[in-house]
């Protein structure tokens, strides 16, 4: 059983931009950890300052090592200023 | 470029099975429509009573088709007393 993971991320306004420039590396550096076996980035339709990452990782211990990893602290240490609340982060099991 | 919904429900303490009862032929009856691409059922590791779809769908028109059909319309209709609050339904494109 893999671990699924929703993360949801709300900019302040005008934000946006700024935020999608700070999210492209990380994506693009996660899509690189070995453990990482899915990591979107979605942005609501109707409320552009609301992001959601939908991931999914083999298990507890690698989402733990990306919480870790330099592309994911130096991120987050730059959310400052970017969001309206700190990122509410998730972790699930599928059960259908 | 299709369309992705995450919708979050959450149920009473203690009324976590009685939802997982009436989720179940829902995500069956959904995965056979045309439009549905993925949908799953999530349920929070740290809060069993926290629910999330993750969802793809082919199109706008599809996810309404399915908001209108009978299976969805009857589940959606006995939720009443299971949940702590209404269905967050929020659609959503991928950016990254």
């Amino acid at each position: 059983m893999t671990l699924r993971v929703v993360a949801r991320v709300v900019t302040l306004p005008g934000k946006e931009s700024e935020f999608k420039a700070l999210a492209l590396p990380l994506v693009e550096a996660t899509r690189l950890e070995t453990g990482c076996i899915k990591y979107e980035l979605l942005q609501n339709l109707n409320d552009p300052t609301d992001f959601t990452f939908v991931e999914e990782w083999v298990n507890d211990a690698a989402l733990n090592l990306h919480l870790q990893a330099p592309h994911f602290v130096e991120a987050a240490g730059k959310l400052d200023g970017l969001v309206a609340m700190a990122p509410d982060i998730r972790r699930y099991e599928v059960i259908f």
